[in-house]
């Protein structure tokens, strides 16, 4: 009945390509792509394929499972757009890159809502018809300024990503542990080198020729989550820290947004705090 | 009886991955790596299967092409060290990277010979052992001088590639068709920007921000060869084109090494003047 | 009574630099930054000072162009926001890239208005509270499309810069000629390469590992005015033209507003179709 | 009496390019190249100037002098062969890419010896005819063997920079500080990220994107020293270890080389565990 997605993560073992492309032949289904990845030293297996035909996903879902009884995960999708929240503190650069490709059609995204610690970026939200909520952290504790977060995160069925472009504020272990593999952050590191605040400072203190960005899924080790992807551009001697800064707001976004469109496309796989992207 | 790469090339049709890895499963060959792609515009289909089991090359082979009546190349290939001749001129730079990793151990080849329209390099070859032909081309129009040059060739079997390491010499077709899908030419500019002479200079004139380097199989269009690999580096208004040739060395030597490293590696498939590599 | 951008253009000869920097040591005047290069094919000598003093601008001028007798262009410019005019027709990604960069304050820049030969681009553009002018070409000629193109840009003073963010349309010799130097384009390739319509599908047929963007001035060639800025990224068999395309926009707007911030500070001196970009 | 190279650092204030360029046209020098930075945090001015004319070097150096008493350094270095010796252990790579730049008359350099703590790479060196000296480090402690050494570059006079290629031993306080600013290493690894041992191994176990390599003059914090060129290639989830390391040869060797390269041109200053270059 159309076309899906179809992710294996499985033990590594004699046959598999085998056993799942027999069942994409008696179903009749075409190939549109297909990848696939061995990890020798854990011994896993990881498929990707694009499929189309007159099956049901369920039941495609139900024929690899019982194929493959040693898969970790099988999932049959369906491309639509995903829900997605964005949360944003200050700045522009990142925030605007995404609503602007959200605006031209470029994303498979519904963009629920844009929540900020600051009403400061309420203004420019509003032109794009989004809603924004603002949810200050001003006198308010960690816990208490996050269970508000969380509360109004709440409101919202079926997010799949919370993307945190330029998000300031480091999130709990509780609030990560909600929403494990599906918050996306953008550092701007090219990590992991300059773990933690103010990266561009001890970029330029350090005196190094090339900055970068890295995008991210958040665990609960600051700045260590598994990487998506990375990028970077060249400084010198005459940049200041302010000027890293500045340049690296155009490596932020790229990063952030290339991130953003691979997890929308379901070509990422999480394993061992590292990423299988296809 | 070892490790096999499966080169398969055919129309695309349902079913090509699962008669495939039906063969690779009955045999009980293990999948190291695989690789696949459809070019759906020209209906194409691509693999290359890294194996390893107990089978004869031959026999493998046998039944991929009974299996795919429509296939245009089925190709099971042990790995081993291919036959490579290289052609120069004058200049050391790409000539010197390959012999360096030769020397290292880098490279899957033997070298047969170094051919040269100048015994310039005489003295430079010769430190590693590996016989150089000087055929000059003074005094003899081109046909005749080929003609010297094939002859040559005509010494060693089994030649699998012919490096062009800015050999600076325009090859005629009947010296390309000899060696069709086996010459690999490095050009000193981004393709197909500044076919022709003096790339450097033309690039300067023009003023461009960006100087590259190509490498690609040689046809019998000047510079218009199947692409394999491409790499730049940025350039500003402070550089004469001599700065630019001596800057454009450093890429041009990366890039043939790179693309040499992929035609031992038996990962390009050429069709309709493009490369697929896997 | 401020900062200056001076910009000396000349013939070469000695003593340039030490005349220049006598001038602003004697009106106590701090040098900033200051970059120079000569061009010794062509004799030519580029200066750019950013300096800070107590002086008024035409007075350091004055004694500049006395001083250098040979000097063809002499340039003392206050730092401030130029007016800029964006050109667009359909696409969404270069125009809003601007767009928020102006709104996050980044650009030393008003926009005066957006102009584009299309509607389909104007609740965007109002989004940000920006005149947006459609003068359509649907049964006009060209020479009278751009009459009313041209009449609506004579209803603004001092334009800058025109800023062509995508527009699809080419423009005729008295257009450029009335704008000079002054027209920023952004071709979607790595120029000269895939010179005119579609280059993405020229770089698809090709079979190119690179595609590229090319920021540049507009003359009266197509698609070979001074070039301003030029970046890229590796693509791969495994894209169709309309992936290239899709990537590639990604490559275009970062250039494009690289080219538009050298030109909004004063960084860049066009001469013999070529720029020097300090 | 010919070419100069002009280096300055000095503390910043107004008038220093005015006094530089009085002396240079006072002597009726010609300006063949002049770069200047001033690091406004630390008040520093630093300028390379390239001139040309009849003046003897240390007649001009004396003036610069006198007229710049706040100058930390001022040198006239008349452009020659620089000697360096090359320490090495095992690899070839980084080595082989100086030895075919000097062969190819590409270097400003007089390579003196290679020394290593193996007999590895003799036979290789000695195609050069290049001096090897094996140190052997075995059944030696660190101060013995490293006495060994240092007795052996004893023997050299005027030894202008000693490059580490890949040589995998770190030297000891009195050792680094014999030679400060002019050893030269290649750090296998993007710094400051993976400082330490096999930081190929650490990428690859922190699932990075990207993997580079630093070269940068050794002092005595581990991996610490003033950066001098950095550069990057990307990878991705199917590189083993082994893969970034055979990889990362190839962007090590290019960025130890550019390295040298802008040591032999004398356009490199230190100060403050970074570096200006020009």
């Amino acid at each position: 009945m159309g076309q899906y997605r179809v992710l294996i993560d499985a033990n590594d073992e004699k046959g598999l390509v085998h056993k799942v492309s027999t069942i994409f032949f008696n179903e009749d289904l075409n190939i549109l792509s297909n990848s696939e990845f061995v990890d020798k030293e854990n011994n896993k297996f990881f498929m990707r394929s694009v499929v189309d035909g007159e099956i049901q996903a369920y039941k495609l879902k139900e024929q690899i499972v019982q194929a493959l009884p040693n898969s970790s995960r099988v999932e049959v999708i369906e491309p639509k757009k995903k829900n997605i929240i964005i949360m944003a503190t200050k700045e522009m650069h990142a925030l605007g890159d995404i609503l602007v490709r959200h605006e031209a059609g470029e994303l498979e995204a519904n963009i629920l809502a844009v929540i900020s610690n600051y009403d400061i970026l309420e203004s420019f939200v509003s032109k794009f018809n989004i809603q924004y909520i603002t949810v200050s952290h001003v006198d308010l504790d960690r816990q208490t300024h996050e269970a508000k977060v969380l509360e109004e995160l709440a409101k919202f069925e079926d997010i799949d990503y919370i993307v945190l472009a330029k998000y300031m504020r480091i999130l709990t272990p509780s609030f990560v542990e909600a929403y494990e593999d599906k918050i996306i952050n953008i550092h701007h590191s090219f990590l992991p080198a300059f773990i933690g605040a103010n990266p561009y400072k001890q970029a330029y203190e350090r005196g190094v020729k090339i900055i970068g960005a890295t995008s991210h899924f958040v665990n609960n080790n600051l700045d260590e989550g598994p990487i998506i992807a990375q990028e970077v551009i060249h400084v010198n001697h005459a940049y200041s820290w302010r000027d890293m800064q500045r340049s690296g707001k155009d490596v932020e976004k790229v990063v952030l947004s290339r991130a953003l469109k691979l997890a929308l496309e379901d070509r990422i796989f999480v394993y061992q705090n590292k990423t299988v992207i296809f």
